[in-house]
This record gives structure tokens, C-alpha cells and sequence, in this order.
């Protein structure tokens, strides 16, 4: 039988250990993994592009279990009342390829993504940032503003969105949550006073969310809107007086804010950062880009961490998705 | 939610309907996809190789729906008592990116294998064919057997197996099914008077289970079990003497028994014969190779062919694999 984590189950799942302590146990297992980032196998999502979006499949493995994610991106499915994200997940054992473990990504991939930029942010904001400003508050918002609540130690958030009612919906979800919440009315404004900014929009097109600018110094910025080709949201300027860091340069560079780039530009890997290898923040005046635009791995480590948290518990059902026949060569001997 | 096919109801729902009709079915959808071939989004499936086994994603894409299947190869699976091939597939709505229906595909891989081989044969076979020389009779052979039966009329089997167990089990599942069964000791002896020969071994290294001197004028040779790099089972001479028919150039260069023959080699995709484009058999002298290793679109097919058959009966469950709150962008509010 294959363990499977649905969605009522993952919402119960978060509802008994706490959305902070899920974001924290899912940032472990990512950055134990980034970790040992050599044992994996790398490769760009495959990704399958229409005229209304696009639905991706991203594998990877470590020798010992495989894992991928099946996710879409629909930016236009707001408008139509649907989720623009959603996703599963499956983790197999590579020894004998049987599937183990299947469970919702659609919630799960918000986790991950605010635990990955939390984490980067734990090594490239300034250590004492309290301000965070937030561009975009929809599906994401509320998992990025815990992540760095309990993470980095934000404590103040200035908001932005185009859209009044997903400011709205914000502020009513973190209402008690902890923080000191600003509303602005613009871009511009919300940066003001910030340490780390984060940029999280939908749009699938070229936009300039951030310009140069807004921009002061010591800022850390934390893209993760920008997450398919020909979509992007920081002005070219603003990436070229910062120093970047990115998951796996073979996607980001398809995909991240550095397709404004030349190829050759610098860039550092932020596993690196996290073995030692590599320096992070390096003063108080630098500016920092974390240009995330989501990888396998940190698929594969929330998958591993959820199916080790769930394993023989009320939130794990058992799936019958695998025929095994008592005589493994008599598959057939199953229909009769 | 989404419409799931569990082993449990796929073996319920070929009991209730039969197999040769499933498989007739499946066939009629490859046969369908096949023909519009130019619609589809292609590429190489995405392995994972490890020292016991290959874990692999198939994926497709006709613009309206997509469509994947992870699949793995483990041939020393079965000396630890396990399944050397498990599979699920899923199949998704490009418009909205949300997966719609996911099947148990290890019981549905090996009919969607043998749906192929017979469509396949039904227009290289020589039309009077009656006789098929099996060798190995492992998972495969009785959907093989139940294919070849209802699509090319065969009805004479010649069977062969390095494994007597094997071969037992064959007989056993196979007694009462309308064929007349010849078992034999050796491969050679096995393809005395055949007209078509399946090759279904699961050794994973270059083998010849067939030598040139056995192949006889105007025989079809289905060969379904070299499909992963170093793994052939024919001859080279077989194939320098042979009109060649393949799935998908790309991956079959890669996976084949063209493997072991220069690029240059001329060879015939097979959809171009079922157009009209190409042609199959030419006469009666002619030997031809159908040299599968299976493709992402027989998966796709056989995938929407159970989702539509299987759509509001008993054979389908509600899975709750998409979280969707009312409001898209409240992705949050469903934890609250």
C-alpha cells in the first residue's frame, strides 16, 4: 500500500503541529538536503507550456529515494475562481522503484516556498531585520509572512496588491498572528523602511514590480514570483548592483529574474551558502537577491518530511495503487 | 476532486467488462492518438537509472489534455519476490493545469503493452497468421496472448521460458481460453512453423534471444522487451535483414534493438503506417521487427480510454488530491 496524505488530512496535519512548526520541520529537511546537494540528481523541470499556462513535472533523487512534483501554473485562473498552483506530490523507493508515499502539494508547495526563502533569508538578510515589505498577497502571503515570523524574526509587514480584496483577505487571516501590519498604496511605499522585501505577483509576463529606485541599501530581496519564462518582476538595474543567489542556475537561468542577464554574470549557488562554501550576507550595506524560483529538491525534502511525520498516523491513508501479485510473474493471475 | 482508478477497480472493472474488450478498447484509443500524432508534445521518457532499476516519467501533451506515467524497471525485483514493473498514470486538463484522474498502471501498462503489439500487428503480420512463438511468459505473456487473439487471430501459441514455473503459470491462466498451446524446450524450437514471435525477456543486458538462422521468410517479430539502453534481445543480422517499424525515433535510437544498428539505418514510424503515410507489410516474404519499447501517447490513450469508461460508475473513487478554497487567492483560510 502507498501512503497517501489528502488534502483534508494535510489541512489536519497543520492544524495539530502548527503551521510554524510544519514551515520549520519542512526548512530542516531543505536545508539538510541542500546540504549534501552533490547526491542528487539535477535537472530543469519538464516543463509543458499552453497558451494559458504551464504544467511541470520535477524529479529528482538521491540514490536511496526518488521524488518528484507535478505542478501547474495558471495565472489566469483567478479569474475564473481556480487556483493558479496546485500539485502533488510522490516519493519511491529507488531499490525497487516501488512508489511509497503520495500526498497534496497544493498547500504543501506554499509551505515549501516560504520555508526555501525563509532559510535563504536566514543567511543573506541582515541578522537584525524586523521590517518586511510584501508585493503581492495572495496564496503565498500568509506562508511567507509565518516562515520569516518565525525564522528571521519579522515582526512588522508593509503590504501591497493590486487587488484591495487580497490585501483585505490578509490582514483578516494574520489578524493575532504577531505582527505589526502596515497597508500601502503602492510599491513604493511599502518598501520604505524595509529590511527584506518580498516580491510574490502572478503574472506571466516581463513586469518590473521593484525598480532600482525603491531599492536602498542592506536590503534583502527575496524574488519568488518571477518563476517561468518571460515572467519576471525586478528591474534589470536592481539585479546588477546586487549579489545573487539562486537554487540550481540550469533552471534559474530559463527561469529567474537573471534571464534579464548575460550568461556570465555572477551568480552563487545558495547550497553553497549553506555548506560553508560560499559566503552569504558579506556587510550591512550589501544588497542581497535571493531569485527563487523553486526546485526539486526542496519538493523532495518537504515530501520526506511529511511522509516521516505522518507515517502509521491518523493524518496517512493507505492507497491501493500498487498491484503485487503473491507470484510476481503472474500479474495476470490477479483477474481471475 | 479527482476520478481514481484503484488496483482493487481496475481488476473489478476488466472482470466485469473482459479483457479482450479492454483490450480492444485501449487499442482503438493507441490506434486514434496515433493518427493524429502530429497533435501531440513528445519527448524521450525521463529516467532515473540506479544499479537495480530505472525509474522513469512519460509524459505527454495534446494541447487539450495531458497526460504522464511513472513507471519503473526492476528486473531483480522478482528474485526478492516483488513486481519488476509497477506503474500510475494521471492524466490533467491543460486549460485549468488540474490533474483530473489518476489509475493504477501496472495491470493497465501490460494491456496497453500488448494493445500495442497486436494493432502494431494487425497491419505488419501477414494476414493468415495463426501461429505465435512466445518467448518469456512472464508478466506480459497472457495479455500478450488475449491481444494477439482478438486482434490478429491467433490461435496457436508456441511458448518458451528459461523459467518452468513460468510456463506453468501460463498454462494455467491460459487453459480454457480458446488457444492451442505448444510448449517447448528451446527458443528455436519455439519458432518452428510461427508466424509472428513476441520476445518478452526482462534481462536487463544485451541478449540474443534470437539468432538470424531462427527467423523464417514473412515473419512478424514483436519485440517488446529491449527497452532501456543495453538491454536488446535480437540479433544485429535479424534486424540488417528486416523492414523495421518503431514508436518514436527519438527514444527507440536510445532504448531499442536499433540501438545496436547505425543511425543511418532506415526505419518506419509506426503511426505513418496507420495513416496510410507509410507502408506495412509489403508481401509475404518479407520479415518485419516491430521493435517497441513503449511511448507516452499508449499511456495517454489508455489512460482517457479508462477515465471515459470508468467515469461515474463504480469502478472510479473521489480522491481529494486539490486543495481549492472558494476564494483562490485564501489558499491560507482553508487552515483556519
Amino acid at each position: 500500500m502507498v501512503q497517501f496524505v489528502s488534502v483534508e488530512n494535510m489541512i489536519a496535519l497543520i492544524q495539530d503541529k502548527g503551521i510554524e512548526n510544519i514551515i520549520m520541520g519542512v526548512a530542516e529537511a531543505i536545508e539538510d538536503d541542500f546540504k549534501r546537494w552533490p547526491d542528487f540528481e539535477k535537472q530543469p523541470r519538464i516543463a509543458s507550456h499552453s497558451a494559458l499556462g504551464v504544467i511541470e513535472l520535477m524529479p529528482t533523487c538521491d540514490g536511496v529515494t526518488y521524488g518528484f512534483k507535478y505542478v501547474n501554473g495558471h495565472p489566469l485562473n483567478r479569474d475564473i475562481g481556480k487556483q493558479t498552483v496546485t500539485g502533488f506530490g510522490v516519493l519511491a523507493d529507488v531499490e525497487t522503484g516501488y512508489p511509497q508515499f503520495l500526498s497534496e502539494m497544493t498547500i504543501l508547495t506554499a509551505i515549501r516556498t516560504a520555508a526555501m526563502s525563509a532559510l535563504a533569508a536566514k543567511y543573506l538578510a541582515r541578522t537584525d531585520s524586523k521590517v518586511m515589505a510584501m508585493i503581492g498577497t495572495g496564496c503565498q502571503a500568509e506562508f511567507q509572512a509565518h516562515a520569516f515570523k518565525v525564522m528571521t524574526g519579522v515582526s512588522s509587514l508593509r503590504i501591497y496588491d493590486i487587488d484591495d480584496a487580497a490585501m483585505d483577505k490578509f490582514e483578516r487571516n494574520m489578524k493575532g498572528k504577531g505582527f505589526d501590519i502596515i497597508r500601502c498604496d503602492n510599491a513604493q511605499k511599502t518598501l520604505i523602511g524595509a529590511d527584506i522585501v518580498t516580491t510574490c505577483t502572478a503574472d506571466k509576463r516581463q513586469a518590473k514590480i521593484l525598480t532600482e529606485n525603491m531599492v536602498g541599501q542592506g536590503m534583502h530581496i527575496n524574488a519568488i514570483g518571477g518563476d517561468c519564462p518571460g515572467k519576471t518582476e525586478l528591474e534589470k538595474s536592481i539585479l546588477l548592483k546586487s549579489d545573487i543567489f539562486v537554487e540550481y542556475p540550469e533552471q534559474t537561468w530559463i527561469e529567474g529574474e537573471i534571464q534579464q542577464l548575460d550568461k556570465n554574470h555572477p551568480i552563487t549557488e545558495i547550497w553553497k551558502v549553506f555548506t560553508g562554501e560560499a559566503k552569504g550576507r558579506k556587510n550591512n550595506g550589501q544588497i542581497t537577491v535571493f531569485d527563487s524560483v523553486g526546485f526539486a529538491i526542496e519538493d523532495f525534502s518537504a515530501l520526506r518530511y511529511i511522509m516521516d511525520i505522518t507515517k502509521e498516523t491518523v493524518f496517512a491513508e493507505d492507497m491501493d495503487l500498487l498491484a503485487l501479485p503473491e507470484n510476481p510473474k503472474d500479474l495476470f493471475g490477479l483477474l481471475g
